[in-house]
Protein backbone atom coordinates (compact mmCIF):
# COMPACT_ATOMS: atom_id res chain seq x y z
CA UNK A 1 0.00 0.00 0.00
CA UNK A 2 1.66 3.16 -0.98
CA UNK A 3 1.93 5.85 2.10
CA UNK A 4 -1.29 8.14 0.96
CA UNK A 5 -3.50 5.06 1.09
CA UNK A 6 -2.09 3.99 4.39
CA UNK A 7 -2.52 7.29 6.00
CA UNK A 8 -5.94 7.73 4.76
CA UNK A 9 -6.91 4.33 6.38
CA UNK A 10 -5.10 5.21 9.51
CA UNK A 11 -6.83 8.89 9.46
CA UNK A 12 -10.19 6.56 9.42
CA UNK A 13 -8.89 4.41 12.80
CA UNK A 14 -8.09 8.07 14.13
CA UNK A 15 -11.45 9.41 13.10
CA UNK A 16 -13.27 6.90 14.75
CA UNK A 17 -11.71 7.13 18.05
CA UNK A 18 -12.42 10.70 18.02
CA UNK A 19 -15.48 10.75 17.31
CA UNK A 20 -16.27 8.01 20.14
CA UNK A 21 -14.68 10.24 22.54
CA UNK A 22 -16.46 13.52 21.86
CA UNK A 23 -19.95 13.68 22.52
CA UNK A 24 -22.20 13.80 19.87
CA UNK A 25 -23.53 17.75 19.20
CA UNK A 26 -26.90 16.49 19.85
CA UNK A 27 -25.58 15.66 23.59
CA UNK A 28 -26.27 19.09 25.96
CA UNK A 29 -25.38 21.39 26.06
CA UNK A 30 -25.18 21.23 21.97
CA UNK A 31 -23.25 24.71 21.64
CA UNK A 32 -19.78 23.77 23.36
CA UNK A 33 -19.83 19.92 21.76
CA UNK A 34 -20.78 20.93 18.15
CA UNK A 35 -17.95 23.80 18.77
CA UNK A 36 -15.26 21.20 19.63
CA UNK A 37 -16.62 18.99 16.76
CA UNK A 38 -16.18 21.62 14.47
CA UNK A 39 -12.27 22.04 15.07
CA UNK A 40 -11.85 18.48 15.64
CA UNK A 41 -13.00 17.77 12.81
CA UNK A 42 -11.82 19.99 10.21
CA UNK A 43 -9.91 17.59 8.10
CA UNK A 44 -7.20 17.65 10.09
CA UNK A 45 -4.22 15.29 9.03
CA UNK A 46 -3.66 13.48 12.36
CA UNK A 47 -0.53 13.34 12.17
CA UNK A 48 0.52 13.32 15.77
CA UNK A 49 -1.97 10.39 16.59
CA UNK A 50 -0.55 8.32 13.39
CA UNK A 51 2.92 9.13 15.05
CA UNK A 52 2.04 7.61 18.13
CA UNK A 53 0.33 4.30 17.02
CA UNK A 54 3.53 3.74 14.42
CA UNK A 55 6.00 4.58 17.36
CA UNK A 56 3.69 1.30 19.43
CA UNK A 57 4.35 -0.44 16.09
CA UNK A 58 8.22 -0.02 16.25
CA UNK A 59 8.16 -1.75 19.60
CA UNK A 60 5.26 -4.43 20.37
CA UNK A 61 3.60 -6.68 18.05
CA UNK A 62 -0.08 -5.85 19.00
CA UNK A 63 -1.32 -2.56 21.13
CA UNK A 64 -4.57 -3.27 20.87
CA UNK A 65 -6.56 0.39 22.08
CA UNK A 66 -3.47 2.62 20.86
CA UNK A 67 -5.89 4.72 18.98
CA UNK A 68 -7.70 5.71 22.13
CA UNK A 69 -5.10 7.25 23.55
CA UNK A 70 -3.56 8.34 20.55
CA UNK A 71 -6.66 10.79 20.73
CA UNK A 72 -5.28 12.40 23.22
CA UNK A 73 -2.58 14.04 20.93
CA UNK A 74 -4.97 15.67 18.46
CA UNK A 75 -7.39 16.58 21.64
CA UNK A 76 -4.17 18.69 22.88
CA UNK A 77 -3.54 19.84 19.01
CA UNK A 78 -6.54 21.08 18.65
CA UNK A 79 -7.46 23.03 21.18
CA UNK A 80 -4.05 24.81 21.15
CA UNK A 81 -5.29 25.80 17.15
CA UNK A 82 -8.59 27.43 18.68
CA UNK A 83 -6.89 29.69 21.48
CA UNK A 84 -3.79 30.25 19.39
CA UNK A 85 -6.72 31.65 16.81
CA UNK A 86 -8.00 33.97 19.36
CA UNK A 87 -7.97 37.60 19.07
CA UNK A 88 -6.24 38.06 22.05
CA UNK A 89 -3.32 35.50 20.95
CA UNK A 90 -2.84 35.48 16.51
CA UNK A 91 -6.53 36.96 15.59
CA UNK A 92 -6.92 34.34 12.61
CA UNK A 93 -9.95 34.27 10.83
CA UNK A 94 -9.24 31.16 8.49
CA UNK A 95 -8.15 28.24 10.08
CA UNK A 96 -8.10 24.64 7.22
CA UNK A 97 -9.85 26.84 4.84
CA UNK A 98 -12.94 27.46 7.38
CA UNK A 99 -13.51 29.95 9.78
CA UNK A 100 -12.05 29.72 13.06
CA UNK A 101 -13.92 28.33 15.90
CA UNK A 102 -14.49 31.41 17.48
CA UNK A 103 -15.52 33.47 13.99
CA UNK A 104 -18.69 30.60 14.12
CA UNK A 105 -19.56 29.99 17.53
CA UNK A 106 -17.89 33.10 19.33
CA UNK A 107 -15.22 34.09 21.44
CA UNK A 108 -16.50 32.38 24.74
CA UNK A 109 -17.61 28.89 23.49
CA UNK A 110 -14.13 29.17 21.38
CA UNK A 111 -12.28 29.58 25.13
CA UNK A 112 -14.63 27.11 26.54
CA UNK A 113 -14.34 24.28 23.52
CA UNK A 114 -10.33 24.82 23.79
CA UNK A 115 -10.52 24.32 27.41
CA UNK A 116 -12.61 20.90 27.20
CA UNK A 117 -10.52 19.60 24.47
CA UNK A 118 -7.69 19.63 26.76
CA UNK A 119 -9.32 18.51 29.76
CA UNK A 120 -11.09 15.36 27.70
CA UNK A 121 -7.68 14.65 26.44
CA UNK A 122 -6.25 13.98 29.87
CA UNK A 123 -9.60 12.24 30.19
CA UNK A 124 -9.26 9.79 27.41
CA UNK A 125 -5.49 9.32 28.46
CA UNK A 126 -7.04 8.20 32.35
CA UNK A 127 -9.36 6.07 30.29
CA UNK A 128 -7.05 4.10 27.89
CA UNK A 129 -7.57 0.20 27.39
CA UNK A 130 -3.94 -0.04 29.28
CA UNK A 131 -2.03 -1.45 32.55
CA UNK A 132 -2.55 2.37 35.17
CA UNK A 133 1.39 2.45 35.53
CA UNK A 134 1.93 3.33 32.01
CA UNK A 135 -1.57 5.52 31.74
CA UNK A 136 0.32 8.03 34.45
CA UNK A 137 3.23 7.83 32.46
CA UNK A 138 1.50 9.10 29.50
CA UNK A 139 -0.42 11.50 31.33
CA UNK A 140 2.64 12.85 32.36
CA UNK A 141 4.60 12.65 29.25
CA UNK A 142 1.59 14.81 28.08
CA UNK A 143 1.21 17.43 30.22
CA UNK A 144 5.05 18.34 30.43
CA UNK A 145 5.07 18.55 26.59
CA UNK A 146 1.55 20.97 26.94
CA UNK A 147 3.10 22.86 29.78
CA UNK A 148 4.87 25.84 30.54
CA UNK A 149 8.65 24.91 31.09
CA UNK A 150 9.42 23.11 27.97
CA UNK A 151 6.36 22.56 26.43
CA UNK A 152 3.82 23.85 24.21
CA UNK A 153 2.68 26.96 26.21
CA UNK A 154 6.25 27.68 26.99
CA UNK A 155 6.77 28.16 23.41
CA UNK A 156 3.69 29.83 23.20
CA UNK A 157 4.67 32.53 25.33
CA UNK A 158 7.98 32.95 23.80
CA UNK A 159 7.05 33.26 20.57
CA UNK A 160 3.97 36.40 21.90
CA UNK A 161 7.28 37.54 23.35
CA UNK A 162 9.46 37.65 20.72
CA UNK A 163 7.35 39.53 18.00
CA UNK A 164 8.69 42.70 16.64
CA UNK A 165 11.82 41.57 18.39
CA UNK A 166 15.46 40.35 17.42
CA UNK A 167 15.34 37.20 15.51
CA UNK A 168 18.02 34.93 16.57
CA UNK A 169 18.97 31.41 16.23
CA UNK A 170 18.85 30.83 20.31
CA UNK A 171 15.42 32.31 19.99
CA UNK A 172 13.88 30.60 17.35
CA UNK A 173 15.16 27.36 18.85
CA UNK A 174 13.86 27.93 21.88
CA UNK A 175 10.22 28.82 20.58
CA UNK A 176 10.15 25.44 18.04
CA UNK A 177 11.80 22.91 20.71
CA UNK A 178 8.91 24.03 22.66
CA UNK A 179 5.86 25.34 20.75
CA UNK A 180 5.39 22.57 18.22
CA UNK A 181 8.48 20.33 18.80
CA UNK A 182 7.50 18.92 22.26
CA UNK A 183 3.98 17.65 21.12
CA UNK A 184 5.14 15.86 18.11
CA UNK A 185 7.98 14.39 20.07
CA UNK A 186 5.45 13.45 23.11
CA UNK A 187 3.45 11.20 20.44
CA UNK A 188 6.26 9.37 19.41
CA UNK A 189 7.27 8.92 23.19
CA UNK A 190 3.43 7.96 23.90
CA UNK A 191 3.00 5.23 21.87
CA UNK A 192 6.89 4.27 22.57
CA UNK A 193 5.22 3.57 25.75
CA UNK A 194 2.16 2.13 25.23
CA UNK A 195 3.81 -0.52 23.05
CA UNK A 196 6.31 -1.55 26.26
CA UNK A 197 8.93 0.37 24.64
CA UNK A 198 12.50 -0.02 27.17
CA UNK A 199 14.93 2.77 27.63
CA UNK A 200 16.85 2.49 24.27
CA UNK A 201 14.13 1.92 21.36
CA UNK A 202 12.14 4.80 23.68
CA UNK A 203 15.16 7.03 23.08
CA UNK A 204 15.57 6.48 19.88
CA UNK A 205 11.87 7.04 19.12
CA UNK A 206 12.31 10.13 20.84
CA UNK A 207 14.78 11.44 18.61
CA UNK A 208 13.50 10.61 15.56
CA UNK A 209 10.08 12.82 17.30
CA UNK A 210 12.57 15.48 17.89
CA UNK A 211 14.06 15.74 14.24
CA UNK A 212 10.70 15.73 12.74
CA UNK A 213 9.48 18.06 14.71
CA UNK A 214 12.24 20.43 14.07
CA UNK A 215 12.44 19.62 10.39
CA UNK A 216 8.12 19.94 10.55
CA UNK A 217 8.20 23.45 11.84
CA UNK A 218 10.79 24.81 9.10
CA UNK A 219 8.87 23.40 6.29
CA UNK A 220 5.75 24.94 7.69
CA UNK A 221 7.73 28.73 8.18
CA UNK A 222 8.79 28.37 4.24
CA UNK A 223 5.28 27.12 3.01
CA UNK A 224 3.81 30.11 5.14
CA UNK A 225 6.00 32.15 3.32
CA UNK A 226 5.69 30.67 -0.27
CA UNK A 227 2.08 29.15 -0.85
CA UNK A 228 -1.33 30.63 -1.57
CA UNK A 229 -3.80 30.96 0.95
CA UNK A 230 -5.95 28.54 -1.23
CA UNK A 231 -2.97 25.70 -1.23
CA UNK A 232 -2.77 26.52 2.83
CA UNK A 233 -5.91 26.67 4.24
CA UNK A 234 -4.70 29.41 6.55
CA UNK A 235 -4.02 32.91 5.77
CA UNK A 236 -0.11 32.94 4.32
CA UNK A 237 2.31 35.63 5.17
CA UNK A 238 0.64 36.03 8.43
CA UNK A 239 4.20 35.46 10.44
CA UNK A 240 5.82 38.40 8.28
CA UNK A 241 3.01 40.62 9.20
CA UNK A 242 2.92 39.38 12.54
CA UNK A 243 6.85 39.82 12.73
CA UNK A 244 6.81 36.77 14.34
CA UNK A 245 10.69 35.03 14.01
CA UNK A 246 10.56 32.37 11.39
CA UNK A 247 13.63 30.16 10.10
CA UNK A 248 13.29 31.98 6.62
CA UNK A 249 13.73 35.07 8.47
CA UNK A 250 16.63 34.61 10.72
CA UNK A 251 18.51 31.53 7.76
CA UNK A 252 16.66 32.87 4.30
CA UNK A 253 14.84 30.00 2.60
CA UNK A 254 17.58 28.39 1.18
CA UNK A 255 19.77 27.29 4.46
CA UNK A 256 16.58 26.83 5.75
CA UNK A 257 15.69 24.14 3.10
CA UNK A 258 19.19 22.62 3.98
CA UNK A 259 18.30 22.36 7.46
CA UNK A 260 15.10 20.51 7.22
CA UNK A 261 16.83 17.64 4.97
CA UNK A 262 19.69 17.58 7.76
CA UNK A 263 17.05 16.95 10.28
CA UNK A 264 15.47 14.53 7.62
CA UNK A 265 18.38 12.64 7.56
CA UNK A 266 19.29 12.35 11.37
CA UNK A 267 15.31 11.13 12.00
CA UNK A 268 16.23 8.43 9.86
CA UNK A 269 19.37 7.47 11.43
CA UNK A 270 17.11 7.33 14.37
CA UNK A 271 15.19 4.57 13.31
CA UNK A 272 18.01 2.45 11.84
CA UNK A 273 17.50 -0.02 14.54
CA UNK A 274 14.19 -1.59 14.04
CA UNK A 275 14.42 -2.48 10.22
CA UNK A 276 11.10 -2.30 8.77
CA UNK A 277 8.75 -1.72 11.36
CA UNK A 278 9.80 1.69 10.96
CA UNK A 279 9.27 1.83 7.58
CA UNK A 280 5.96 3.82 8.04
CA UNK A 281 7.64 6.62 10.07
CA UNK A 282 10.58 7.15 7.29
CA UNK A 283 7.91 7.64 4.71
CA UNK A 284 6.54 10.30 7.38
CA UNK A 285 9.32 11.92 7.65
CA UNK A 286 10.06 12.12 4.07
CA UNK A 287 6.23 13.49 3.50
CA UNK A 288 7.07 16.09 6.14
CA UNK A 289 10.05 17.82 4.36
CA UNK A 290 8.31 17.60 0.88
CA UNK A 291 4.98 18.46 1.65
CA UNK A 292 3.57 21.29 -0.24
CA UNK A 293 0.77 22.54 2.28
CA UNK B 1 -8.37 23.63 68.26
CA UNK B 2 -10.94 25.80 66.73
CA UNK B 3 -12.11 25.44 63.19
CA UNK B 4 -10.50 29.03 62.28
CA UNK B 5 -6.99 27.88 63.61
CA UNK B 6 -7.45 24.33 61.99
CA UNK B 7 -8.40 25.80 58.33
CA UNK B 8 -5.64 28.26 58.24
CA UNK B 9 -3.18 25.26 59.59
CA UNK B 10 -4.99 23.38 56.63
CA UNK B 11 -4.00 26.21 54.00
CA UNK B 12 -0.76 26.47 54.94
CA UNK B 13 -0.26 22.66 54.12
CA UNK B 14 -1.83 23.39 50.62
CA UNK B 15 -0.14 26.70 50.11
CA UNK B 16 3.44 24.49 50.01
CA UNK B 17 1.94 21.75 47.91
CA UNK B 18 0.74 24.33 45.70
CA UNK B 19 4.22 26.36 46.13
CA UNK B 20 5.95 23.42 44.94
CA UNK B 21 3.82 21.86 42.35
CA UNK B 22 3.63 25.52 40.38
CA UNK B 23 7.70 26.31 38.68
CA UNK B 24 8.62 29.46 40.46
CA UNK B 25 7.99 33.17 39.19
CA UNK B 26 11.74 33.68 38.18
CA UNK B 27 11.66 29.89 36.01
CA UNK B 28 11.49 31.25 32.22
CA UNK B 29 9.18 32.48 30.85
CA UNK B 30 9.00 34.69 33.64
CA UNK B 31 5.55 35.91 32.59
CA UNK B 32 2.99 32.51 32.25
CA UNK B 33 4.65 31.91 35.79
CA UNK B 34 3.80 34.64 37.26
CA UNK B 35 0.69 35.06 35.88
CA UNK B 36 -0.11 31.68 37.25
CA UNK B 37 0.84 32.71 40.86
CA UNK B 38 -1.13 35.74 41.16
CA UNK B 39 -4.34 34.18 40.58
CA UNK B 40 -3.27 30.65 42.53
CA UNK B 41 -1.78 32.71 45.73
CA UNK B 42 -4.52 35.16 45.92
CA UNK B 43 -6.09 34.34 49.28
CA UNK B 44 -8.11 31.40 48.50
CA UNK B 45 -9.39 29.86 50.91
CA UNK B 46 -8.53 26.15 49.56
CA UNK B 47 -12.16 24.76 50.61
CA UNK B 48 -11.65 22.50 47.54
CA UNK B 49 -8.59 20.92 48.79
CA UNK B 50 -8.97 20.90 52.62
CA UNK B 51 -12.43 18.80 51.85
CA UNK B 52 -10.00 16.47 49.63
CA UNK B 53 -8.06 15.85 52.87
CA UNK B 54 -10.51 15.92 54.86
CA UNK B 55 -12.14 13.19 52.98
CA UNK B 56 -9.32 10.45 53.27
CA UNK B 57 -9.01 10.92 56.92
CA UNK B 58 -12.64 10.02 57.15
CA UNK B 59 -11.80 6.59 55.34
CA UNK B 60 -8.16 6.28 56.35
CA UNK B 61 -6.12 6.93 59.26
CA UNK B 62 -3.52 8.31 57.16
CA UNK B 63 -2.89 8.91 53.87
CA UNK B 64 0.77 10.80 53.09
CA UNK B 65 0.56 13.25 49.98
CA UNK B 66 -3.04 13.60 50.29
CA UNK B 67 -2.04 17.29 49.46
CA UNK B 68 -0.43 16.44 46.33
CA UNK B 69 -3.50 14.97 44.66
CA UNK B 70 -6.12 17.47 46.31
CA UNK B 71 -3.88 20.73 44.94
CA UNK B 72 -5.27 19.27 41.69
CA UNK B 73 -8.58 20.52 42.75
CA UNK B 74 -7.28 24.48 43.56
CA UNK B 75 -5.67 24.42 39.73
CA UNK B 76 -8.81 23.43 38.30
CA UNK B 77 -10.24 25.59 40.50
CA UNK B 78 -7.99 29.11 39.70
CA UNK B 79 -7.73 28.36 35.60
CA UNK B 80 -11.86 28.48 35.79
CA UNK B 81 -11.80 31.43 37.64
CA UNK B 82 -9.12 33.09 35.47
CA UNK B 83 -11.38 31.78 32.12
CA UNK B 84 -14.50 33.01 33.69
CA UNK B 85 -12.92 36.49 34.11
CA UNK B 86 -12.16 37.27 30.78
CA UNK B 87 -13.87 39.68 28.55
CA UNK B 88 -15.48 37.42 26.71
CA UNK B 89 -17.07 35.72 29.59
CA UNK B 90 -17.98 37.56 32.38
CA UNK B 91 -15.83 40.85 32.06
CA UNK B 92 -14.85 40.89 35.51
CA UNK B 93 -12.20 43.52 36.57
CA UNK B 94 -11.84 42.10 40.19
CA UNK B 95 -11.15 38.88 42.12
CA UNK B 96 -10.55 38.23 45.85
CA UNK B 97 -10.19 42.41 45.83
CA UNK B 98 -7.70 42.35 43.02
CA UNK B 99 -7.25 43.31 39.67
CA UNK B 100 -8.42 40.20 37.76
CA UNK B 101 -5.24 38.20 35.88
CA UNK B 102 -6.31 39.54 32.05
CA UNK B 103 -6.00 43.09 34.42
CA UNK B 104 -2.64 42.79 35.24
CA UNK B 105 -0.96 40.42 32.36
CA UNK B 106 -3.01 41.28 29.38
CA UNK B 107 -5.79 38.80 27.84
CA UNK B 108 -3.23 36.44 25.92
CA UNK B 109 -1.49 35.77 28.67
CA UNK B 110 -4.63 35.43 30.76
CA UNK B 111 -5.87 32.72 28.76
CA UNK B 112 -2.38 31.02 28.62
CA UNK B 113 -2.11 31.08 32.54
CA UNK B 114 -5.35 29.18 32.81
CA UNK B 115 -4.79 26.83 30.07
CA UNK B 116 -1.29 25.91 32.23
CA UNK B 117 -2.99 25.68 35.43
CA UNK B 118 -5.84 23.00 33.72
CA UNK B 119 -2.94 21.20 32.27
CA UNK B 120 -0.96 21.02 35.74
CA UNK B 121 -3.69 20.15 37.41
CA UNK B 122 -3.46 16.78 35.12
CA UNK B 123 0.34 16.24 36.01
CA UNK B 124 0.11 16.94 39.29
CA UNK B 125 -2.52 13.81 39.48
CA UNK B 126 -0.14 12.07 37.67
CA UNK B 127 2.52 12.05 39.86
CA UNK B 128 1.05 11.65 42.77
CA UNK B 129 2.84 9.23 45.90
CA UNK B 130 -0.19 6.47 45.41
CA UNK B 131 -1.46 3.23 43.58
CA UNK B 132 -0.94 4.38 39.72
CA UNK B 133 -4.57 2.69 39.40
CA UNK B 134 -5.99 5.51 42.02
CA UNK B 135 -4.63 8.31 40.25
CA UNK B 136 -6.10 6.86 36.97
CA UNK B 137 -9.24 6.76 38.73
CA UNK B 138 -8.95 10.27 40.12
CA UNK B 139 -8.10 11.62 37.19
CA UNK B 140 -11.13 10.83 35.63
CA UNK B 141 -13.20 12.18 38.06
CA UNK B 142 -11.16 15.41 38.26
CA UNK B 143 -11.72 15.21 34.18
CA UNK B 144 -15.51 14.37 34.32
CA UNK B 145 -16.18 17.32 37.41
CA UNK B 146 -14.32 19.63 34.86
CA UNK B 147 -15.79 18.54 31.67
CA UNK B 148 -18.75 19.37 29.12
CA UNK B 149 -21.67 16.48 29.87
CA UNK B 150 -22.25 17.11 33.65
CA UNK B 151 -19.11 19.08 34.90
CA UNK B 152 -18.09 22.54 35.06
CA UNK B 153 -17.63 23.49 31.32
CA UNK B 154 -21.41 22.33 31.40
CA UNK B 155 -22.42 24.73 33.93
CA UNK B 156 -20.83 27.45 32.20
CA UNK B 157 -22.08 27.03 28.81
CA UNK B 158 -25.81 26.89 30.77
CA UNK B 159 -25.23 29.50 32.41
CA UNK B 160 -24.09 31.94 29.43
CA UNK B 161 -26.81 30.28 27.31
CA UNK B 162 -29.62 31.18 30.34
CA UNK B 163 -28.46 34.85 30.34
CA UNK B 164 -31.31 37.03 30.29
CA UNK B 165 -33.69 33.78 29.67
CA UNK B 166 -36.25 32.60 31.96
CA UNK B 167 -35.17 31.62 35.73
CA UNK B 168 -36.77 28.61 36.33
CA UNK B 169 -36.06 26.20 39.09
CA UNK B 170 -35.06 23.83 36.65
CA UNK B 171 -32.41 26.00 35.06
CA UNK B 172 -31.24 26.90 37.81
CA UNK B 173 -30.56 23.45 39.19
CA UNK B 174 -28.87 21.98 35.79
CA UNK B 175 -26.38 25.43 35.95
CA UNK B 176 -25.87 24.67 39.78
CA UNK B 177 -25.07 20.82 39.73
CA UNK B 178 -22.53 21.67 36.90
CA UNK B 179 -21.09 24.55 37.29
CA UNK B 180 -19.60 24.48 41.06
CA UNK B 181 -21.62 21.73 42.00
CA UNK B 182 -19.55 18.93 40.36
CA UNK B 183 -16.12 19.99 41.32
CA UNK B 184 -16.87 20.18 45.17
CA UNK B 185 -18.10 16.59 44.73
CA UNK B 186 -15.52 16.00 43.43
CA UNK B 187 -13.22 16.78 45.75
CA UNK B 188 -14.64 14.67 48.12
CA UNK B 189 -14.19 11.53 46.04
CA UNK B 190 -10.67 12.30 45.27
CA UNK B 191 -10.43 12.19 48.52
CA UNK B 192 -12.45 8.81 49.05
CA UNK B 193 -10.58 7.35 46.03
CA UNK B 194 -6.88 8.35 48.10
CA UNK B 195 -8.18 7.05 51.22
CA UNK B 196 -9.12 3.54 49.26
CA UNK B 197 -12.69 3.91 50.64
CA UNK B 198 -15.13 1.75 50.09
CA UNK B 199 -18.33 1.47 47.95
CA UNK B 200 -20.66 2.66 51.20
CA UNK B 201 -18.33 5.56 52.41
CA UNK B 202 -17.05 6.33 48.88
CA UNK B 203 -21.14 7.38 48.25
CA UNK B 204 -21.66 9.23 51.58
CA UNK B 205 -18.71 11.77 50.76
CA UNK B 206 -20.08 11.97 47.38
CA UNK B 207 -23.89 12.72 49.03
CA UNK B 208 -22.05 15.13 51.76
CA UNK B 209 -20.64 16.87 48.49
CA UNK B 210 -23.51 17.58 46.80
CA UNK B 211 -25.08 19.15 49.63
CA UNK B 212 -22.59 21.23 50.86
CA UNK B 213 -22.24 22.46 46.62
CA UNK B 214 -25.45 23.54 46.39
CA UNK B 215 -25.59 25.32 50.04
CA UNK B 216 -22.48 26.92 48.68
CA UNK B 217 -24.31 27.95 45.67
CA UNK B 218 -27.39 29.34 46.96
CA UNK B 219 -25.13 31.36 49.75
CA UNK B 220 -23.10 32.71 47.22
CA UNK B 221 -25.85 34.10 45.36
CA UNK B 222 -27.30 35.62 48.50
CA UNK B 223 -24.06 37.55 49.47
CA UNK B 224 -24.11 39.17 45.78
CA UNK B 225 -27.26 40.30 46.77
CA UNK B 226 -26.55 41.25 50.50
CA UNK B 227 -22.73 42.11 50.76
CA UNK B 228 -20.92 45.27 49.67
CA UNK B 229 -17.86 44.86 47.48
CA UNK B 230 -14.98 45.29 49.92
CA UNK B 231 -16.65 42.39 52.15
CA UNK B 232 -16.93 40.48 48.97
CA UNK B 233 -13.64 41.29 47.37
CA UNK B 234 -15.23 41.32 43.87
CA UNK B 235 -18.06 43.41 42.17
CA UNK B 236 -21.22 42.76 43.87
CA UNK B 237 -25.16 42.92 42.35
CA UNK B 238 -23.07 41.69 39.14
CA UNK B 239 -25.62 38.58 38.82
CA UNK B 240 -28.31 40.93 38.89
CA UNK B 241 -26.70 43.21 36.33
CA UNK B 242 -25.81 40.07 33.89
CA UNK B 243 -29.27 38.85 34.53
CA UNK B 244 -28.00 35.90 35.57
CA UNK B 245 -30.08 32.89 36.91
CA UNK B 246 -29.96 32.55 40.83
CA UNK B 247 -31.28 31.63 43.56
CA UNK B 248 -32.75 34.54 45.43
CA UNK B 249 -34.27 35.47 42.01
CA UNK B 250 -36.45 32.33 41.62
CA UNK B 251 -36.83 31.86 44.96
CA UNK B 252 -36.74 35.00 46.83
CA UNK B 253 -33.92 35.55 50.04
CA UNK B 254 -35.91 33.70 52.61
CA UNK B 255 -36.62 31.13 51.20
CA UNK B 256 -33.42 30.41 49.56
CA UNK B 257 -31.87 30.91 53.27
CA UNK B 258 -34.40 28.19 54.01
CA UNK B 259 -33.27 25.90 51.33
CA UNK B 260 -29.52 26.07 52.17
CA UNK B 261 -30.83 25.05 55.71
CA UNK B 262 -32.05 22.14 54.73
CA UNK B 263 -28.87 21.45 52.48
CA UNK B 264 -26.98 21.64 55.19
CA UNK B 265 -28.95 19.00 57.57
CA UNK B 266 -28.58 16.50 54.79
CA UNK B 267 -24.89 17.25 54.43
CA UNK B 268 -24.84 16.58 58.21
CA UNK B 269 -26.98 13.08 57.90
CA UNK B 270 -24.61 12.22 55.29
CA UNK B 271 -21.59 11.97 57.93
CA UNK B 272 -23.63 9.45 60.28
CA UNK B 273 -21.40 6.59 59.60
CA UNK B 274 -18.51 8.48 59.92
CA UNK B 275 -18.36 9.36 63.65
CA UNK B 276 -15.97 12.48 65.30
CA UNK B 277 -13.67 11.56 62.65
CA UNK B 278 -16.06 13.62 60.17
CA UNK B 279 -16.28 16.45 62.98
CA UNK B 280 -14.42 19.20 60.25
CA UNK B 281 -16.35 18.21 57.55
CA UNK B 282 -19.53 19.25 59.49
CA UNK B 283 -18.00 22.01 60.88
CA UNK B 284 -17.16 23.61 57.69
CA UNK B 285 -20.85 22.10 55.95
CA UNK B 286 -21.94 25.14 58.78
CA UNK B 287 -19.43 27.47 58.18
CA UNK B 288 -20.31 27.51 54.05
CA UNK B 289 -23.86 28.05 55.35
CA UNK B 290 -23.35 30.45 58.37
CA UNK B 291 -20.25 32.33 56.49
CA UNK B 292 -20.65 36.06 55.54
CA UNK B 293 -18.25 36.62 52.75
Amino acid sequence: MNLADYLREQQKIVDAALDAAVPPGSAPPENIHRAMRYSLFAGGKRIRPILCMEAARCVAADAPGIEIAACSLELIHTYSLIHDDLPALDNDDLRRGRPTCHKVFGEAMAILAGDALLTLAFQVLAEAPVDADWRARMTAELATASGTVAGMIAGQVHDLESEGGPATPEVLERIHRAKTGALLRASLRLGAIYGGATREPFQALSCYGEHIGLAFQIVDDILDVEESSEALGKTPGKDAQQRKVTFPAVYGIEQSRDMAERERLAAHRALDGFGTRAQRLREIADLIVYRRA
